[in-house]
């Protein structure tokens, strides 16, 4: 009964996101944060994407490419719930599972041939570290998927958000179109779990910059911007 | 880059369908017929589940088992459609696509402890064949997983519904409790594909009976239930 099945990825996506540090819990999260779906070689081909304009949000089904291959366990602490209790695996959205297979719906932004890459597809909202593989992309179909009623257990809304206070002069080192995003990241806090020490400063990689921040309460303080490419 | 990976059966679902003829096309199109989700026994254990009756809906992700192994083409015919025109299959939920992954909403009823199966979930508005290996299950979170005003593409809907005659006398030899889902998968129509002969005797086995019909324009006629465990 237990066969295997092999899975091979169909694409990669290129984020801002070169560790996990600061991915958003759900891809709901951050609408502002674009992504890149790149098709490999295989399956670039035009023709696979016939009609998938008509859809404003796809289905991406992608793997948690850090953890592939480690056990599973029955229990996890979700984030949401500060990290110390423990909920079902198939309770929680959590990367630590059989099989590592994730889960999201991102907004189609636009379609985009490049020379070497074949067509692109320009989305939102995406909760994904750079390259992370792609296994499968479908339709979003509002009418069998959309169930604005539905009952979200132990999250139910987006959580709490924090005031960021990022001064202007290092907003500034951010590229304009990657901010809006960027800010929604940080107003979901991005600490891996709740942790109260407000002297304690974070690193975020994001866009071949570090961001530098604290938290105090619910105040996110950027304390420094710094181009990694550069040094500080 | 184009690493496989390798993902096994996390459980498999029961359902009245034993065979792919009549499975509604999408989850949502047939809420009322009910599946049970047994756990394969590597994963039958019931701290993997704590917290899971908190969420009304949960994603199934599975395998379109009977064409595994298949190669994949570019275009499909969605019977949406008329099954003639060609769509990009990363444009569609069609079962002939690369990696073979199904992915569907369906609504959780009640956790059920089985001596020999364990802890199973009873859900509705399984869209699956009888015996349909499950890779995995995620909680369905409202706020990033509804999006009502989504646009569906060629789909933006769930489709011509047919007038259901069904007599009385032919409803009573299908057990009380399948008749709803039984009558809302026949309205929507579940042919392969549109055809156009109202002669045409069409039979479907559903729980255990094979229910002969015709459609003649927009109303499908029962002719017969004949139950196949005793014959005709």
């Amino acid at each position: 009964m237990a066969k295997e099945l092999r899975i091979v990825p169909i694409a990669h996506i290129r984020t801002d996101f070169p560790t996990k540090f600061g991915i958003p819990r759900q891809a709901g999260i951050a609408g502002a944060l674009q992504g890149t779906v790149v098709f490999e070689p295989e399956f670039r081909v035009d023709d696979a994407l016939r009609g998938i304009e008509g859809f404003s949000h796809l289905w991406l089904i992608w793997g948690f490419s850090e953890n592939a291959g480690s056990s599973w366990t029955p229990t996890v602490r979700p984030p949401r719930l500060g990290g110390n209790v423990r909920m079902g695996v198939f309770a929680t959205r959590s990367p630590f599972r059989p099989n590592g297979l994730g889960l999201s719906c991102v907004r189609l932004l636009s379609l985009k041939k490049e020379p070497m890459l074949g067509t692109t597809l320009l989305v939102a909202g995406a909760d994904l570290m750079d390259g992370t593989p792609i296994y499968d992309i479908k339709p979003y179909i509002p009418y069998a998927d959309s169930i604005p009623d539905a009952a979200g257990g132990f999250a139910p809304d987006e959580g709490r958000v924090l005031a960021v206070d990022f001064p202007e002069q290092l907003l500034n080192a951010v590229p304009e179109e990657k901010r809006a995003g960027l800010l929604s990241v940080l107003a979901h806090d991005p600490r891996p779990r709740y942790q109260d020490d407000p002297e304690r400063i974070y690193g975020m990689a994001f866009a071949g910059l570090d961001i530098r921040f604290r938290v105090e309460d619910t105040n996110l303080i950027i304390t420094d911007v710094i181009n990694q490419n550069q040094g500080a």
